[in-house]
């Protein structure tokens, strides 16, 4: 067994679809030009990944839980955690947190989702919420701002259970709802609990913002006040092994997904933060990339993630989504052409489909190929769902990645004598 | 369902690898011209096997037992009881098995693992050990010598578990160790027990080996003295359905690793030895290839290995490995000329991939061929690790190859009306 080789895994978001009539009959990715990821196929092995089941559409969260080797089927109890882990929140095994925003209400009326997208002042509103509500019904709350609206909330206390409906409305105009458990909640009990904590959090939450200078200020201005916190997402804290202690790897994630990066630090990797790397469009994937062969230098992991391929898919843009390919590609070469000397295995996937048609993730496979170190190269010429249908590496599941990438590292484990 | 057809499967041993820059990119099964394994591919339907599962490297006895359908994540507690069953000792559910060598030491030091290779006495040295040692602390001790420098150990008694450390250094130079329970031990109890028993069992053999007359002898003819056993590779003796009970075939094993006939001999199986069947580069693979014939006369079902592809890979010896291949192919061939009249399927297989570059067993896939009776052959025309891709079998694991065969037999079991 090997300590010294490295490894990557590439994930363009979304980066999967269906055949389109305008395309031709192909998707996006087998229409759009991408000699680097083309070069992957070609040096490397194809297959195709179910991230978590054939047919099974998959959360960003889940599919990356399942490609770092933690069965979210086991280990999956909501998003929350990891939004406020990502939000730096100090999150504890048994914590139900949430993700919020700060929203503009009439009466109980959502005017605003995100408080005319409130840029500054959030943290000192945080500050007094977290300075008058300390406890509620002896479980102890943690609250803390992100960037813009964001913010994320931590019900920390015995028996409490995360499946419970969200505050937020997610659709403007409408009242904000109380939070009830949901039909069928595993722990009923636990979930009335964290419902009516968190129903009380809201109603406490309302009259320290209203008055709060923040909002004077902002009224003053002609803004929409922030005048109160709809949390949603609730989850339910559990124990994962770090991602160090569970390989013996030093792992560093390259994300622009807040929720993912939330999973990083919740595994113990070093969650890298690259100046351009914006999430959307005009993200500088070269930076990315540079960055991704910077970490290589200090860690033996790298998983990284470029978000535009994905945005298109929700947007139904077949043409942005070919564009947003195109950078997925050139980032990708960037790192390609800057390997060749290391003993290094790249992994490039999607995290799941985001077809233009379905204008969400789909539970179709994703195209997924292997190149560099430890890999038996098969003879597929281009990155695509149909062409890397016919490549060696067959069909997987994302559980079955890092055991695929560390017997290819030559890291893997031995079963018997 | 029929009970006239025979089953073979023949096991090259670690005969997978990886593609190699000194053989343009092949692996040796690829480069190594291969007439009669080309011929069950070309006239058979392939596939690729992750012997345990993907990624996961397999030892010897664990991807024997898969092929053979005992599940070793569930079944497999460790090497030892199919070590003292090889031996011929009773081993029985419960049980804590070792293998063991005869050793020189001087003092605690360890100057010879193997006592000089110790080819004659050892039965009288274990006589004197069984006579002198029946008990210690309740445990019943049960120890015979095998061929050479050769042991096996067994511990009968309540409460035992295999989890501990080797006495056996694994290094000459080095002192011999004290057993204890390993780190994250299942029952903690029982390995500490277990690893008391063994120091005690090691404590009190060295005074009796010291004086006894072969090594009298031994020192006078200028001899190192077998003035040791050193125990390793401890093992919970688990039940298993014998082989004819699970199936409903008189099975028979011809297999040149020790560790494997054990496990042959645990399920019951007729475990043949074969004349010139050497387990290395010089093994008569056409002695083998007659004893399998001569096996279906009374046999159902047969299990055959050749070793020497897995040493190569060991010694990262390419030419070496691809002139065991060549064994395996003879072989193979013998066998497929004169099989052709009766009803029998026979599988293709290596136990795991024993790549070169790895000098270990990796976790890669492995080809396999299926030819014969009950097989719907497909359009490959070479046995390879890229050929075998493209089959008809596509991927399977270890632990499904019994119920193919038995179908393929048209022995197999019918779930439902």
């Amino acid at each position: 067994m090997r300590n010294d080789t490295k490894g990557i895994i590439f994930v363009g978001d979304g980066m999967g679809g269906r055949p389109m009539p305008q395309l031709d009959g192909m998707t996006t990715v087998e229409a759009q030009e991408t000699p680097a990821l083309d070069r992957v196929a070609r040096e490397g092995a194809c297959g195709l990944m179910d991230p978590i089941a054939r047919g099974m559409g998959a959360g960003s969260d889940t599919a990356h839980m399942a490609i770092l080797g933690y069965d979210p089927w086991e280990h999956y109890k909501g998003r929350g955690p990891f939004e406020a882990k990502g939000v730096g929140l100090d999150v504890r095994v048994g914590d139900v947190a949430f993700r919020c925003n700060f929203a503009t209400v009439d009466g109980r009326r959502v005017v605003d989702r995100r408080a005319d997208r409130i840029k500054h002042g959030t943290d000192a509103l945080a500050e007094a919420i977290s300075e008058q509500i300390e406890e509620i019904e002896g479980v102890q709350i943690v609250f803390a701002a992100s960037v813009e609206h964001r913010a994320a909330l931590v019900l920390r206390g015995e028996g409490l259970w995360h499946e419970i409906t969200d505050v937020d409305p997610h659709d403007e105009g409408k009242d904000y709802l109380d939070s009830h458990p949901e039909e069928g909640a595993q722990d009923l009990e636990g979930a009335e609990k964290a419902a009516g904590i968190v129903n009380e959090f809201v109603r406490q939450v309302r009259p320290i913002l209203e008055d709060h200078e923040v909002n004077v200020e902002r009224r003053r201005e002609g803004k929409k006040p922030a005048n109160i916190v709809l949390p949603r997402g609730a989850g339910t804290a559990v124990d994962l092994t770090p991602f160090e202690q569970r390989y013996g790897m030093r792992g560093a994630m390259i994300v622009e997904v807040d929720l993912v990066r939330g999973l990083g630090d919740y595994l113990d990797m070093d969650v890298i933060r690259v100046e351009g790397a914006t999430g959307g469009h005009d993200t500088d994937e070269m930076a990315i990339a540079e960055a991704v062969l910077d970490a290589l230098d200090e860690h033996d992991f790298v998983l990284a993630n470029i978000k535009c391929p994905d945005l298109s898919g929700h947007d139904g843009l077949a043409r942005e989504k070919m564009a947003a390919i195109a950078k997925v590609d050139r980032a990708v070469g960037h790192i390609m052409d800057h390997i060749a000397c290391t003993p290094t295995t790249l992994m490039l996937t999607a995290d799941h489909c985001t077809p233009c048609s379905v204008r969400n993730h789909s539970g179709d496979a994703v195209p997924v190929a292997f190149c560099g170190f430890g890999v038996r190269p098969d003879d597929v010429e281009s990155y695509g769902e149909r062409s890397c249908a016919k490549g060696i590496m067959g069909r997987m599941v994302g559980m079955e990645v890092m055991d695929i990438m560390r017997n290819m590292m030559d890291r893997g484990e031995k079963f018997g004598a």
